[in-house]
């Protein structure tokens, strides 16, 4: 069989990462080209020996022999870029979200499918073992129908304040993996939102219009109840963990940690804090996404992650930040 | 010292705990009445060789030498009980609730204070080792100012439906131990009530008017949040645990189990289910709370479970009523 | 029934948790004399209205109606005491060992049955819950045949050099109760022991002729084996642990702590050390081997741990000191 | 720099993860040829595009311009291609044992210290995060002295009849890692030992002439000690565990497990079983073992684990093996 070939376009953190994963584990994948605006970023590829850089996204697709795009670029190119490769012929894995405009979100997933070509959105935290585990238990009944999914996710520490005023606020940029994880968990839909926010970690987050803390309560078509709780500072690091309760038991994912090293002194048990933040986190599940993604290529099957369950998050996500702005609980059909 | 003399109102499953706590953990108390309506409650006294046992609380009162009460009677005699125990300068303790009416708690804790005697609630999870060990962390600022505080508490069963009628409901009956459980750890008042409860447990207990399944979310005055999770039914058994988040970390209490022995078989790694009950898992603090009462007659300090303490907890109960009623967060100040 | 009357000979530690347990929770025992070579010790009982205290162990006996004695004083007393206590018909509980001198223990062993009253052993850990599920589970044959028991079982800190001196040796000390604990588990006899000792802790304790530190490997009658590790000094508290690997799986027992919580920080994740020492760590188990104590005597049946139990944790101590001595295995059979 | 060239001897389980981790995750190295005496081994190579596959050794060698050879073909092979290697002045990666006789052991490393080229031998244990982050607390006094080490090594299952007849037996095959780990752990000279073995899972291995169950107690210069508990089969799959006990603390590495889930029924709480067997549970040891080879070579620093240390360890064996034949302690100095 052929290779697929593939191009990657934007090589900041999570480029580099889908770089590697696909020039070394994926003996089906030919990577042909790759792409960034910054020309410093050529010297990243080489160890790889990629034929093509290029600082300009419609080279790639100029390519005709080129299957798929890989798109990491900053989040204000993803509309565009995607559209670009939809009309194109390419199939599209796309890091979320489209665009923090639901209405161009909608718009250019009309266009993806008009062009009849793969797009799956970078929700990695779908991929990640221990999720996949607790999904699977629930697929297999081991818990019950699901009545109270608990999501808790925290982030070490805050972006720069610069970023936290273009990123659409922290329920489109940080809450919205955990709006697609109660959506994926559970298999249900969200009809209603209640999330109360503040700040609690630093002024100038509030000054910027964004929250830090937030609890969001979701209820999902048959009543049964998500509750996430988000902050963007834990001092102690990176904390992803979820709770599925249902009627035949409970499951829990708890939080991964470097080493299960126990220590005791006379001062008491300790031991090291969890992975520090989501490159390490998740690492796994960026490899794990990506092969889905080629499998599904290969196969010629459905995506895992569509390009739907990223406008369905984002829509909890505006529903959300409406609900803070609010205080009252907001249906999803308000805002789709 | 003169022993403080006791006397226990009501000698059902509390009952009996106080009164074997009483007579074999206390030096310093002499319990010398027992009273309950049934006659067959009798036989229950007799190992304990306490001198009077009579079906008519009015007979406890008129025992000159008696310094407390204790009362452990059903709910709807527990403000007219208070009130002749006031009205008599008896100390009292009494369980959780005075009184389903918050109007009628008012006009019983008003007629305690002008009578100047000391009333205790019995909030029993307040002397729970696990909690006092986490309050007394966050007294010591280790985790720095609680910004999320998540509660998990949930019954191995719902209680008979004939008893569902008539408790109030599932937030005065059940979640009002959480709702101070919030406000200790927190040493903060709440202000805002979102509730969001549904029927999964059992159909019959939505026909009572009631449900049996929540979130709630609480937020304190300095906009901090707690957040609970109630369910009538984890069929693993009765599910206690707490989590305070803060500036400096984040501590947690996990479920207390009968023993902690890891069996490895061939199918996995298991172990025994948590303690069953409240009876099982809040066992010593039966014991302790009673011990800071005795210690605040003995000592004439202040009780560290005040009549106001269970009025606020019961006024979020009413807001999280109101606040499923209406699908909208609720004030205390509109409560209260 | 009339209830069984109880003298309790020593008044130190242990006497004081049998006096307390058999005062406060057994309805089927009254205690009717206390006795301590010590006169302040009257004190002691004085909350128990128990209502006689000597200091000689002979007034004791002379009580015609006295069913039982449990004798919790000095070592050097005990197989005195013991003899007496069988010579008048009295049924015994004793706290191990019966005596330093293997020969005194089989001579006072052969009265004891010559008399036909019952003896009981105070090996307490047999009755801790841990350790009862643990063999609660092996008799449901959950683990398979024990092929590989190991006890982990080290002092929070060495007892005063001068009790160092006369305590027989770490082995006949300490280790002894893990000797019965390997029985206990196994349910197997043990043939062979090979002891290596040092020390590590304390050189006077070397100077007065013991070690500190141990490994025990005991071979069973069927060729599995145990492993013991000893150590007289902690500095994180008392480490009790057991595990038992078998033909169908392994179980563990843990430590055993004060409380569960799990604080993070930006230093690390940390709890509590172990409960402290065997007050805190048994307190169950003392409690519990004096029930099974009573129930033999008032159903008339064997009694849980036989002095034979106790003659063959002693060999096996010995068999274990003397491999020290000689730096070989050296078989019970050499022993006994 | 000019990369280092390195060729790899021998393509089973092992060579094949040695291949793909040398290919993949070095930037520094180029694998310029592979040898195998089965030709069928030559598609394994395939895919890493690596220039040549030979079924002769000595086809290696002749490369000029080769730098290293890591050799993973059978036992019965390491001495002679090491032998020859180090006469082509390559330096070597092997696979342990260097050869089941200590005498042709001593001689190879002979010949490799005359030829002045660097051995590591592959003890990947010592790679694997959780012992080296032991090791690390050691180093940096978190423990004080140790003073007893613990060390569980149990396999999921036997290997076959045919194997165990050549391998040495269990001491040399299995045990050899858990001497060197006691080595690397503790810093420290075993002087004695006394190993206690027996037949417990399959007859046949008795027949054989090996034991499948063992107790070894190794005694250091200073008088510390370690436990090791082997078993050829665990049915609950691969048991990998180590504690260190110092004069001041204690420290422990758990088992490590695919996932963290918890899972509670009515039946009680589960979880996954272990990794399932070295493959999978020292993952990451095996490429640690070779950057540290490689980053020895690059530096021209010392090798992590000397030819010493593996004759070191094979010592250990073989006086566990003595040491159970005459059941007795055997010294170090008698086999060496």
């Amino acid at each position: 069989m052929d290779k697929i070939k593939v191009a990657i376009a934007g090589l900041g953190r999570i480029g580099k990462i889908h770089l590697k994963n696909l020039c070394r584990n994926f003996s089906e994948i030919e990577v042909i080209a790759t792409m960034d605006v910054a020309e410093s970023s050529k010297a990243i590829v080489e160890e790889f020996n990629v034929p093509l850089f290029t600082q300009n996204f419609d080279d790639l697709l100029a390519i005709s022999k080129l299957d798929a795009v890989v798109i990491c670029s900053p989040t204000d190119t993803h509309a565009d870029y995607v559209v670009k490769a939809a009309r194109a012929g390419k199939h599209i894995f796309c890091e979320k979200p489209l665009d923090l405009s639901l209405e161009r979100v909608q718009e250019v997933l009309n266009i993806v499918e008009a062009c009849g070509v793969k797009l799956m959105l970078g929700f990695n935290r779908r991929f990640d073992p221990e999720f996949k585990k607790i999904r699977q238990l629930i697929v297999n009944d081991a818990v019950g129908d699901p009545q109270i999914i608990k999501i808790t996710s925290r982030d070490p520490g805050p972006p720069p304040i610069e970023y936290v005023k273009v990123s659409g606020g922290m329920f489109l940029d940080m809450a919205i993996h955990d709006f697609d994880m109660a959506r994926y968990i559970s298999g249900k839909q969200v009809k209603e939102v209640f999330a109360k926010g503040t700040v609690m970690v630093d002024p100038e987050i509030g000054k910027a219009g964004d929250i830090d803390t937030a609890i969001i309560t979701l209820t999902f078509d048959d009543g049964s109840m998500a509750v996430i709780d988000n902050c963007r500072q834990a001092v102690y690091g990176y904390d992803q963990r979820l709770e599925v309760f249902g009627s035949k038991g409970m499951v829990q994912a708890e939080n991964n940690f470097p080493n299960n090293h126990k220590l005791y002194t006379e001062k008491g048990v300790s031991g090291d804090l969890p992975l520090h933040f989501f490159l390490e986190r998740y690492d796994a599940s960026y490899n794990q996404e990506v092969r889905e993604f080629v499998d599904a290529l290969v196969n010629n099957e459905d995506i895992p992650v569509s390009g739907d369950d990223g406008l369905l998050s984002m829509a909890i996500a505006l529903a959300a930040k409406k609900s803070v702005e609010e205080n009252r609980p907001v249906k999803i059909n308000e805002i789709l």
